[in-house]
């Protein structure tokens, strides 16, 4: 199992970036934007931190940051086929967000597994 | 900034652990308790998903998984000089839970600097 981030949602990502930057002594290592989040990633050792900014409220972190404000939102962990691992937690009864993988902020298929089967952690699969 | 571990409030200790082995191919690397909690540290690349069981409900942990169920509860970054790290987020005027470091789960001083002074994320320092 090896974590590839931490995901934490924000409402000012310049701020954000800046407080990791003065108190963690982080570095942003790049930037990325779709319609719906404009993301930052901070180098954190052999993972990283992501910066979730939504562009609109009507989208998952936009609803996360309206119910709960600012704060941990999902963690990530590297999977070496995303296939092969969503066949598994298909196969495992798992509640799959992504029943096909997409590809996600960082360039390469993700998918999301439901909280619900995962002990109440959003939790995201990256091919890497 | 390196990510030394995440936290996540669970209500079932072995349970938890049998689905991060199942399902994300966990290892256990140790086990821990003190008079608040159950803990069990899942290695993660060179970080750990550290999972926290409460062992009363009048606990830090206890109180999250009333509230909110279990879930994501904190991130803990390394930090060298667990002194030198608390004077200097003191001098940034953060809001500091532990103004002493205090010994933790790893054996090693730690501290806990308050969500509304980070962006919402109860965040840890471990020396290391």
């Amino acid at each position: 199992m090896r974590l590839h981030h931490v995901g934490v949602a924000v409402d000012d990502l310049d701020g954000a970036i800046e407080m990791y930057e003065n108190v963690f002594g982080a570095k942003v290592t790049h930037r990325a934007s779709n319609d719906e989040l404009d993301a930052a990633f901070l180098s954190a050792g052999d993972s990283e931190v992501e910066l979730l900014r939504p562009r609109r409220e009507d989208t998952p972190v936009g609803k996360f940051l309206a119910r709960r404000g600012p704060g941990l939102h999902h963690i990530a962990f590297a999977v070496p086929n995303i296939r092969q691992a969503l066949t598994d937690a298909r196969a495992r009864g798992l509640e799959l967000i992504d029943h096909e993988p997409r590809i996600g902020l960082h360039g390469v298929p993700i998918a999301f597994i439901h909280p619900g089967s995962v002990g109440g952690v959003l939790t995201e699969l990256v091919e890497s």
